[in-house]
């Protein structure tokens, strides 16, 4: 069901500084992008594998606000995997026990692209969101 | 000087429950590997891009035991990158400011290559790995 990983999501506090930092160390970093429904900017680390984001709280009710207070320093905040169909997966999910946020359909993602997460507490942790890349 | 991402470590509580539960997710996992001298059981989530590694404590002296005391049901542990030459990877970090583990030359990592880990503080959070493929 999972064939790729889509993204890492670090969570930093200061994201100029921080893709300043990455830049420094030979990463190619993109320009901030605001994504103002999700509540982040963002820039992308490129890899020849798999992109890793680095997000910063974005407006008054961003997601990211309770991790950043319990991490200031920052961290990494979530995987994403890419699957073939989202509604086999939130199935398949419930099956092996692990609780998907929200409720009602998948919805759209920072990439334009369904999303669903499942819930940390289910998956050892790590807050997981799957995409189904159109 | 950082071409791509080498693996991304999940510690987790129970590495047999773990690997189970991704197997159910559909994911190819290794058989569980002891590496006593880095402290850990692990084993390899494969996808197509890029390895995930589910780690668990093993020995009296892991070095994932005191992340798993602050993190009892898991959490993502580090992030590796491969970068192609360890000494000029430690003269770049040094030179942005971000402290390398340890003292003197790199070690041997976890999959027999040379490695060399910068401190979470340094870098927003996260415990980040340094590897040289041979």
């Amino acid at each position: 069901m999972i064939k790729r990983v889509n993204h890492i999501a670090i969570a930093v506090p200061d994201l100029e500084l921080a893709a300043e930092t990455y830049r420094r160390l030979g990463v190619t970093v993109s320009e901030p992008q605001v994504l103002p429904e999700h509540g982040v900017r963002v820039v992308f680390l490129e890899f020849e594998n798999v992109k890793l984001e680095l997000i910063e709280t974005y407006g008054e009710k961003s997601p990211v606000a309770s991790f950043m207070r319990k991490n200031p320093s920052g961290g990494i905040h979530h995987v994403c995997f890419d699957v073939e169909d989202l509604q086999s997966t939130s199935e398949t999910l419930k099956d092996a026990g692990i609780r998907v946020l929200g409720d009602g359909p998948p919805k759209i993602g920072a990439h334009g692209n369904p999303v669903l997460f499942a819930h940390p507490a289910d998956l050892f942790g790590v807050l997981t969101e799957f995409e189904e890349p159109r």
